[in-house]
């Protein structure tokens, strides 16, 4: 049952210093360089139907795959991303830009309202015919969570129309009723769209259709056999042999470990979340939180990445977390932020809380460079330095993912209750809420997350009595609190700190989150972090980074005894925190030439300097490791 | 400057219980299930020629490639295992096996001596169009070492003769005059073939072909862009990209790092190294001094495997060797051991004879199974339990490899020079060895590798002065000596223990290599092994199966200071003996479910068994892992 709601990013003003900057780099550079990229790689020509022909086309891969028929959701996110950092900031050539596309889209709908690029240009009597591989719902999803997210900052909602249309020829299509397709997409994504539509709208129908496709996904006979079938393929066409690939191996309320390529999975669970709140449905909350405790306990990385796979883009084994060859998606930790958001909503938790932050502030960031105009596809947590991010990427879907998440930090901060208002993240925010039949504007401030000094400023207007809910993340050992100077002391609910009381115009709670730098271990049964130790420091995740030490990374050990401190560092990657060591490195001197010999070498004190992971890789090739020998 | 001279297989008797274990095990259950593997596989069908209309054509992989153009090598290969093996003891069914496909090679080998059944049976107009990768001259090369070792064998010379025509079909279509191609192989592997041809017939056209190919390797304008533009074929379409892969980017004296595919490179420089013998070629020794060194000092795992990446099938940088992914092919050891015999005739030096020891005993032996009817194709390091022995391989190479080398394994016993005798193997063996003009009968009895004492009886006849020359390996620390029970000091020269004297009829010599458990670090540069350390006894490195310990073996520990044993376990695996230590393992029980946490596990101690690394994999699936954590 929701309880919670989230404050959505319009209503919420970043003021702090570090999402501020993150914020200006994205509406700044970001949103504009990409959409440089969407002309230079003619995505946005793609729109323009009718193609001339031959029509634009560009090559396939080995399984006569192009990455061409994502295109419709590159845009669609493009866009997204855009509108939220136009929440911060109007521009008036980035919205003319976004106009300029929504005419496309408008001349290039169907009568009958169906409106996927690839096919109307190309095989437009093929459509729905290959739910499993080609994305259209994909697509579909994607253009209307831009639409929704331009409605909220601008009100315009000539694009929302058109993707309402293609909304409702969807659901034309697609039902339980006779003549109704009983497909269901093969990525995951229109599912979680529709619900921000239905919720946009209050039209009951979406919400309908994305229950269908939750409910209809895993049921037999399977429909991606049957269109298999139609289309006269052979079995061993399926390239990804197993539909565990795709999360259809079986109805979602029978899954119990996340399986398969991780992004399609976290965008269905981030559905299946948002639809137990939404529905009151108990057994999807707990297939959630089963599969949250399977994620959690066996499947993470230390830096909120996951799916360590390349070939599956996703989950392999239980513990098996491979640092040099991790593929850690970007996008894979963006939708971990959705979901984390909607199962905050079903249960104020902070484990919940801890989580949308680690992945927030480590494995999606990171896949933003410091100047906003390069990208981390894949996340690994070692590197010998051949790891660099790209310019841009064949399927670019985790450019535009970070970009929308970082511009939709906002949305992430709060939620509310009837009488109460809970603080998921700090760093900076204004923001006024309703709450308990007034509203109660909240004014933090703080260097979060490099000071742990929180001091939040209340303003109830039209009430007095409610809850502020203070999430004290997992890390944060012996945090305290003042309110208008006196102290309280702190009890936690499932890790939220509830001051309950009567508010008045001008009072100030402070918060203080101890940071210290700390030592993090993981289960021995993660082979490849045995006898490893990594670093954190708050909501940060720390890697060593070459330029910093005098030796190489992957001789670097990190003593069980040795003292941690920080160190702030202004005049390194734009000001940031390091965490010092005295650390030890092997001595090469008395090695020889020899490969093999009967005595280790001996180990020497060696400084260490650990940076934030989110910010490694801006200072050209540089080997990193998150993981030290200890 | 050739100095010493291998003593061949055929003239020495090996009569220790370890290899004659591996002996008979390999005459009575490897050459027939190969024999047997050769027929359900249609490989014998493929000789017989006129093909049938399609002829006789398995799949092609994605690189539109087939590894039916190796068959004839691996006949070849057969062929000469089998001789090996038949050389202790003679066996009709399988002479007669051997005959009837010398009875297929005749009828198939064309007017002008040419013999390549792929070619001859599909596609004869296109004979010698891409040596780069079709294997027509490595496949005439293992036919012809085949073809030598049965007439070494048996006397019988019909083989050699088919092949003789051949080869001189070669040497009229290849070589530095007008008219002839000025090609070599793509795969290296007729240049130590001719070698063995020139010394079984002293007709020095081989010696010369085998020098022109490899003088010629690397010459510019470069070969194989002239077929390839002959051939009329796109650049890219060499999938490997370099020919790094095939060692001919450069000519072969300027090279100086062991690069690309490992087997190619091996047994070229097998025959580099026999060609500087042959021809005192300063300038092919001076390449193979630093070639050696190169491979010996950074691109070798402690098992005597070779070439970590399984994309070029060989050397990717200096010590990168992973071990979980290790390729180590099996062939690339058992060329080592080629490679390792000849330095030690160019100049008896242990580090060769070491090499050729470690090579032999640990990755090469591994590849083939206690039953002798299964096979590793590539020897990783470290298995979670799924490297599994193979019946049978798509590319059977590594199959009639370490079949070849097990049964020939007599012919690196011994070398001779003038008026010396040198030891490099112990393991019981007899051989009457030319020697100052006379003969002499060494009985060397045994129970290497399990025990270091060694009593070698001497039977001088003709001769008294003379030098017995033993090898006193790298491990054998406090080696001692006696002369018909008279302690003897041992001082070596380059490793080896040189006795001058007159020798009498009855002489016995006792060597005592003291063999005992010891550890084994690798050179800091060597990412993955860093922190660890390995177990070696004598020449043989253990490792550690899942089934002898109580916890995963990738938890398991070996303390600095754990003091190590050994214990001889007639039950397991035919009678072995195992190193015990008192090892650690992470105590999980209050660890509980989290996957990162700030303190790591308690150790506790836990036995610990490491076993044989050429013996793992022979109890079922099961985990293993050479290199502990310290």
């Amino acid at each position: 049952m929701r309880t919670y709601t989230s404050v959505t990013f319009s209503d919420v003003k970043i003021t702090g210093p570090f999402w501020s900057e993150r914020l200006d780099c994205v509406l700044s550079r970001t949103i504009p360089s990409q959409h440089q990229k969407l002309v230079e790689y003619a995505m946005l020509d793609s729109l323009k139907l009718p193609q001339p022909a031959p029509p634009l086309t560009i090559a396939r891969n080995v399984h006569n795959f192009t990455t061409q028929i994502f295109w419709d959701s590159d845009i669609g996110k493009w866009i997204e991303a855009a509108a939220y950092a136009l929440s911060h900031r109007r521009d008036p050539l980035i919205e003319a830009q976004i106009e300029a596309i929504i005419d496309d889209l408008e001349r290039a709908q169907a009568p009958d309202g169906y409106l996927n690029c690839w096919y109307l240009g190309r095989e437009p009597q093929n459509r729905w015919t290959n739910l499993r591989d080609n994305h259209e719902l994909y697509n579909a999803g994607h253009l209307l969570e831009g639409a929704v997210a331009y409605f909220h900052t601008t009100g315009r909602d000539r694009m929302l129309r058109v993707m309402m249309r293609y909304m409702d020829h969807i659901a034309e299509v697609f039902g339980p009723e006779p003549g109704q397709k009983k497909g269901y997409p093969g990525h995951q994504e229109i599912e979680l769209a529709l619900i921000k539509l239905y919720h946009a709208t209050q039209i009951r129908k979406y919400l309908d259709l994305a229950t269908y496709f939750i409910n209809q996904r895993g049921a037999q006979p399977h429909y991606f056999d049957i269109e298999r079938d139609a289309r006269g393929e052979p079995v061993a066409a399926f390239h990804q042999k197993t539909y565990e690939y795709n999360q259809s191996h079986k109805p979602v309320r029978e899954q119990t470990k996340v399986v398969g390529h991780a992004v399609r999975a976290m965008y269905m669970y981030t559905a299946m979340a948002d639809l137990a709140a939404e529905l009151g449905d108990a057994s999807l909350e707990k297939t959630c939180e089963a599969l949250w405790e399977d994620v959690t306990r066996t499947r993470m990385y230390v830096t909120g990445g996951f799916g360590p796979s390349a070939s599956n883009e996703g989950f392999t084994g239980d513990y098996d977390l491979p640092n040099d060859t991790a593929y850690a998606e970007t996008c894979a930790s963006v939708a971990m932020v959705f979901w984390a958001a909607r199962m905050l909503n079903l249960n104020l938790d902070d484990q919940y809380g801890d989580m949308l932050e680690l992945a927030l502030y480590n494995t999606s960031l990171a896949g933003l460079s410091r100047d906003g105009t390069q990208y981390f596809y894949d996340n690994k947590l070692e590197s010998d330095g051949n790891h660099q991010r790209w310019d841009w990427h064949p399927c670019p879907c985790c450019t535009m993912n970070v970009a929308r998440l970082v511009a939709s930090v906002a949305g992430y901060f709060y939620s509310v209750a009837e009488a109460e208002v809970a603080v998921h993240l700090y760093g900076g925010a204004e923001v006024s809420l309703p709450v308990a039949g007034g509203t109660v504007r909240l004014s933090e401030v703080s260097d979060y997350p490099w000071s742990g000094k929180i001091a939040i400023t209340l303003d109830p207007q039209g009430t007095e009595a409610f809850t502020l809910a203070l999430r004290i993340p997992g890390w944060a050992k012996g945090a305290s609190a003042r309110v208008n100077g006196q102290s309280v002391p702190i009890q936690t609910e499932r890790g939220y700190f509830k001051l309950h009381r009567a508010w008045a115009k001008g009072d100030v709670v402070d918060l203080m989150l101890p940071i210290a730098p700390e030592r993090v271990y993981a289960h021995p049964a993660v082979r490849q972090d045995l006898g490893r130790v990594a670093l954190r420091r708050g909501p940060l995740v720390y890697c060593v980074e070459q330029q910093d030490i005098n030796c190489p990374v992957a001789q670097v050990r990190l003593p069980a005894t040795a003292a941690l401190s920080q160190d702030w560092r202004a005049d390194l990657l734009g000001g940031i925190m390091v965490i010092k060591a005295e650390g030890a490195r092997v001595d090469l001197t008395a090695w020889g030439q020899s490969l093999y010999q009967n005595h280790p070498p001996p180990v020497v004190p060696s400084p260490l300097t650990a940076v934030p992971y989110y910010i490694w890789c801006n200072r050209g090739p540089n080997p990193m490791q998150v993981w030290l020998k200890e």
